[in-house]
């Protein structure tokens, strides 16, 4: 190998087992994959992308959304990220009588637990997270589930 | 003229009066001219836009613009819009001795009384209001009234 | 029994039945020691301790723990301190029906009603208390209630 | 050079051209020499170091610390790494009449706009912040810029 193929795998390696950081074009085109979802569901909801450090990065309120829902998913993009679980997965833990019954009080009011709040992951490591409100809850867990299983391939694209 | 005709005259003349409202395509179209002229700038800001009502509509985290800033651009949009009027404007009146000294206590931390907020509007009719935050104050003051500036003709090219 | 001999023996016995304090360094000895078990444990968990007066004292977060498990130690030792016993048996107090159902919302978000937090007693007398927040709710209660078990014998050794 | 050579070559190449993220122990290393240096100044100071994303890592508040320190120590920390600047530096800017007064109400109370806060950084690069609270306001300006001086010794040494 000379030294120009070697910079050559080098790279790749490095590319290869690099995690990718969220960053403000990959939060918006994940956002705009899952507006236009929520397009062709007829409703219209609030997206939000925060980094893995639970800081948002990108916030998009559909025409017509609901207003409380700006806070809504904000927060759940904070949940997913700051407890690195889905909000879905934390409803069930935080009923009366179950294990983290009454988590929603410990963080400032920026937990929630419903679902419609998601890990963004690549090669299982997570890179951020995601929260939709606006919709039913079906439909906000709907659109957030989409929205992690497409995270990578948006990620691959850009 | 015949109804039809008529009709035709009518509906140009309500759109021509009829002040545009806040949308996300529209906030989307104004953040991303700010941000290629902060790119331009060599500076990374937070961006937000909000509707008239002072609720926000969209905000962009433009890679490594500070932690801090998500807060004071979305805060900025809100004094603007809440106040009808630039944060540039609100500092002057905000200085001890001055006529609005002490109201950034009056609105749970979300007055900001220096430059980076601005209204924007339609024929002279306010549609909603920008934050940005991230570079010096003379920087995202010019970039904030660079985006009332160009509001108008954004709006016209959607 | 002459005078230097009546000291020494006044000493030691003020010096057996005083209460020790919660200090810096018994805060550090102790959160190590639920460190190492953590660790062997396979999970990465926030530790806060606090003194009597349910001040913090120390704070660590292991490398990655959950962002949002900062303030649920810390409001988790808040909790134990202030309210004189472990968060896993206000747990059964606060559910639905029960006696205390509500003190989540009493003290501005900083009652924490799970496991995981315990308060740390010398000879019978609390001296401050113990969040432990990031692992599933057994792991944080098994580990609060490891560092309770361990820490009369940590204070002896310092 | 054969295919093994390369690699360690590479690995070798790679850890010294990348940024170390901060850690717990880390975090704990810097504290520990902060607080030989308040103790040989004969004061107690609380120190908090958060990670590059404002998020705490280790907060420790020495035996007679101001109970009030806990939060300005952390929130000195916030504002650093939130606005990649030392609070001493802010202390100018947010004064009566200058460019950033009111600054200290935009983040929700978390703005420290007086020394003891500084950016921690390798390479050029910020990893983290590091909050000082507790001496007069030049000591505990003072103690900030001695952790900032020798934070990279103390992350070589790790």
């Amino acid at each position: 190998m000379n030294e120009q193929q070697i910079c050559q795998v080098v790279e790749q390696v490095i590319s290869q087992t690099k995690t990718k950081a969220m960053n403000l074009k990959l939060a918006c085109a994940l956002i705009s994959k899952i507006e236009n979802k929520a397009e062709s569901m007829g409703i219209a909801v609030v997206i939000a992308v925060s980094d893995k450090a639970a800081r948002p990065v990108a916030v998009h309120c559909m025409d017509g959304a609901y207003i409380a829902s700006y806070d809504i998913a904000v927060n759940k993009a904070y949940t997913s990220a700051g407890l690195k679980m889905s909000t879905a997965k934390l409803a069930g833990l935080a009923q009366p009588g179950q294990e983290l019954y009454g988590i929603q009080h410990t963080n400032q009011g920026r937990i929630v637990i419903f679902g419609g709040g998601e890990v963004l992951e690549d090669k299982g490591k997570i890179v951020g997270a995601l929260g939709v409100s606006g919709g039913t809850l079906e439909q906000d867990t709907e659109l957030a589930a989409y929205g992690k299983e497409i995270f990578e391939e948006v990620l691959r694209c850009l």
